[in-house]
């Protein structure tokens, strides 16, 4: 019987201003999962590994046969697919967990089916298990996963996703400190109404963020990497996010924002010279609140999903 | 005594999405200003035609003087300047009559003085007459008469100007109701406090918008023409709106938007095929309503100001 292997990466979603239409990949980080066809129809999920548990076996629950599901559905067939998932990535940090998990398994999915679709026609599947593991079809996860780079989503009905250029020698650090930071917390501070001004605001700086990654302008990039619509509320739940903020500026990042909806936080910079400064500046001021934290880096990714 | 004349163009500001930070050039209409050296210092306006007698000739009212009393005072410097204005666009028409008006004069008294800035540094003094000539310190169409092109405004403190790519064949229509719609009423309308829903929207329209523009991806260009913060408040104001909206879509046009704060109406489209038929569609609305209208069409214009 067949069996295919696929590799999604971990993504950055509301990326600073980019807030709720704007993610990007990341090298390296992410998870890989096994299929193999099986005589008895239906999907089956066999293995979980390096979830500490956590994640559900049950497949109307677990987001890889969820997102499978979706696509059987659409072209009408059901075969026997057993699941292997192998996290790479820490769940609940803000770095796109599930998105990483429906995509791969997507990814793999079409391969064992003999490539029915063409890869970006995988992302409505993708959001759909998004919204059953997260409540919300938010597809900024789950489109940069799929496609790389940095990935605009312009608008949901209907879906229109574009692929940005990413420059030459843009790196990224991710700063996961061990604290639980509730999603629906993260949501439930943002406001309902904003200030007219603080809408043209993120929008001059969303401008600039675009511009610069199709000029490859650093000094732009890092200008523009300035969210006043969600990050002044969301900043209170995310301890230490100023001082890090600070440090890790000084120490050469370009900016910083909050990783999804946290407690991760992400920072760009220009080439990899710093990060090791970038990274000890961080863990200096999380030592001195007390919290532990895992620090990575790495290029951004431009792939996306890709079979094994 | 040296002399020199230089043109400025006709904009087009508040572009759909891109409400507050982005501007436009339009080739061909434009200010003309011609200065003279005289030998008693100061500045002095002797002629202005084409404003209908509309326009203040003290120069501490008049555009032209004001702009350039800025750029003088910030060299510290008092010349005797004679100043011949010629308006080669309607007032009060959101093109930026103004704008063209103050940037034509501080290209003209750059070269009358011999070139102490470069082009871009001679936007604060711009901006300055913009102030004094509409209480607000606006950049979106000094940026683009000065520069040329679409002209994105990131910020103003510090004052942070991009200038964006212009796909080969755009072309812009602008239809201009002889129809008075102050500007203080169309500020007016606007709402202090939006829904979050409405600023993500509007982000991810102008992140589509400046990457269609980068891409010279027309289709990407009119799906991100929408403004939900400003042109549905704006759009009761302007007799006969949507139907020109619809008319002119259905003859072609990639999208429309209120220029400036109106009421003038632009149009952006692929070509000048269709620009008849654009021309005649709009036509047909406003006759049907019992408005004159002036039709006016042309490339955008790349290269903003200049000495003729």
């Amino acid at each position: 019987m067949k069996s295919t292997k696929a590799f999604a990466p971990a993504t950055v979603a509301n990326v600073s201003c980019g807030f709720d239409i704007l993610g990007f990949a990341i090298d390296q980080m992410g998870d890989t999962v096994t299929l193999s066809e099986r005589e008895k129809p239906g999907l089956e999920v066999l293995s979980i590994k390096g979830d500490g548990g956590k994640l559900p076996y049950e497949s109307h629950k677990n987001t890889c046969s969820v997102a499978i599901q979706a696509m059987l559905d659409e072209l009408g067939v059901n075969p026997g697919i057993e699941i292997r998932l192998e996290k790479g990535l820490p769940l609940g940090s803000g770095m796109g967990s599930s998105a990483a998990s429906a995509v791969a398994a997507l990814v793999a999915a079409n391969e064992l089916l003999g490539n029915p679709f063409q890869k970006n026609d995988l992302l409505p599947f993708a959001i759909a298990a998004e919204k059953a593991a997260c409540g919300a079809g938010h597809a900024d996860n789950v489109g940069p996963s799929l496609l790389g780079g940095f990935v605009l989503i312009r608008d949901y009905h209907p879906l229109d996703i574009i692929k940005l250029p990413v420059p030459d020698g843009l790196h990224c650090v991710l700063l996961h400190p061990h604290y639980e930071l509730n999603t629906s917390d993260s949501r439930s501070v943002l406001r309902d109404q904003i200030p007219l001004k603080h809408a043209t605001i993120q929008s001059g700086n969303v401008a600039g963020l675009i511009a610069g990654l199709f000029q490859a302008d650093f000094q732009l990039i890092s200008r523009s990497l300035r969210d006043v619509i969600a990050e002044p509320y969301r900043a209170v739940l995310i301890p230490g996010f100023y001082e890090v903020r600070e440090a890790i500026k000084s120490a050469g990042a370009m900016g910083m924002g909050i990783s999804g909806s946290g407690p991760t936080l992400f920072a760009l910079c220009e080439g990899n010279e710093k990060i090791s400064d970038i990274i000890e500046a961080a863990q200096q001021v999380y030592r001195s609140i007390g919290l532990e934290v895992d620090a990575y880096h790495s290029a951004i990714n431009t792939r996306g999903a890709y079979i094994l």
